[in-house]
């Protein structure tokens, strides 16, 4: 089949974000970019907008799967806006559409995407230090039945190689 | 306005409930009946059946959202299922749809409507000792926001109580 | 099952409503509360108001799915909010929601309801002369699968019996 | 900013499809990828397939957003798949995520998707001579309100010129 390799990055819209979490989503979109797979983000600010940004200087093609019904709100690094007018549950729509993911930071909202994605058993990635729920849920099973364990890395690289591997065709 | 008060119950589906907890939500189901309030559940198994059972028993009306399009797999405690077909996310539905919201043990899937609630600032009651996320994330906020605090009771009339007295006209 | 038996009355908001139209759906929601089925609708303004409006002065229950996450916007009459947070999609949440459906007048969203309420198969009646798509589609399939013949009738009430009819347990 | 101009391509699946049908999806679809925008289809068979197949062939870029939860039931043609999971009610995402659509063909699914293409007022093309909702909406408005008027068109060719004009940045 033509389908490319969808990978989500998610995290800390730009409440909550800083210049370290912006470097380390900006890496991690680029690796994504440079292996050739689609970034899927939640198109909005902070650690989406960076990891779009990146992509986009990688050379990549990216995706935003916004909450609101204009596309217009996107952040400015978006190839493609999905306007889902689905308000804050497009956090299932985010994780449906990724092979798999990979976590920078991140509050509520990020952790509802870890759900989504943990029901779902696509393989999850966190930037162990990054903070928030990335590093909370590090190396942890989310609930008894451990669907997929979700894997801490130290560096944006190591955790879009480990994505990688898990979703070789 | 008409609009009756509406108290979300969630907590495990049949996978990973056990008697003690079918026993806590079939009471927090009666109590939430007994203050005329309409008992919204997931409307599957476990604690959303235990906890419609009992709203039954309490002489109350009750709403299942289910994820499928089909409303014969509803629990038989539903007066009025709603079959979202939706799948997981309908996991939004029922945050957006509760007043309030009281939660009995519970995995993955309780986590993503805990989320929800805490994003919409829905007040959030956990029996503390009900173990899985009620137990985890009693009497905290859910990230930096502090939208609103979970609060962890011993008893399921506690819990009602305190979502009755957050949710008063 | 407990379930009670669930219509859904469809047609114009505010925007293209008349007196006529809001008798006519008046009416019909008094019919369905009178057989102690469950009204739903809309939530909001015009035919789904008016609808509301007779089925609690029939001593019935309602309930309204509202575009909205906000539940103070749906109209005075609803017993029950589900602020769905989806936008205009919640069409097809009405339409699942739905044992049976009742058309008056209405525009294209209405039209986006009956589309979702004859994909699923539900039994549909229309006020044939009240206009708009009740008008249009009455007596016809709306395709070449002929999932459900969609039947007009000359007043709410014979609307009503037939749906009652078609949704006997 | 870097969005890519989206273009929806709906019309019948594989039920009510015909060859002659394929043929001018496939054109479409070809015309689409030739202007240099990202064709969206609902990613299934019939018209959404051919119309996938046609942009392949001209070098495009395609989107198949799907009523399932798993993108292995998309069709061949599809670059990225959003398996959304949200059955039918998919079709107001693809109507959401387009600039602009064109109609070939086309059942109840395909009215419906019209019908929140118009309620969202996109513009929206006709190939008014084949036949379904393509040929029984061409140069119509929907209802009253006339929010953006139905244009049918010969040729796949003249009907993607249309929509190219009516979205020019």
């Amino acid at each position: 089949m033509a389908k490319m390799r969808q990978i989500l990055i998610i995290g800390n819209n730009d409440n909550g974000c800083t210049p370290e979490l912006e470097k380390t989503a900006y890496d991690a979109g680029k690796h994504v970019a440079e292996s050739n797979s689609v970034l899927i983000t939640g198109g909005l600010g902070g650690v989406m907008k960076a990891a779009s940004h990146g992509a986009k200087d990688g050379g990549g093609l990216t995706i935003g799967i916004i909450p609101q019904d204009d596309a217009s709100l996107a952040n400015e690094f978006c190839d493609i806006v999905i306007p889902s007018g689905m308000g804050l549950s497009r956090d299932f729509l985010n994780a449906l559409s990724a092979d798999g993911v990979i976590v920078v930071g991140g509050g509520s909202g990020t952790l509802s995407e870890i759900c989504a994605a943990y029901m779902y058993k696509k393989p999850i990635a966190t930037i162990k230090n990054s903070g928030g729920m990335a590093t909370k849920y590090a190396d942890q099973y989310l609930d008894h039945r451990e669907n997929v364990k979700i894997i801490g890395f130290d560096s944006p690289k190591d955790a879009v190689d480990y994505i990688l591997e898990q979703t070789k065709s």
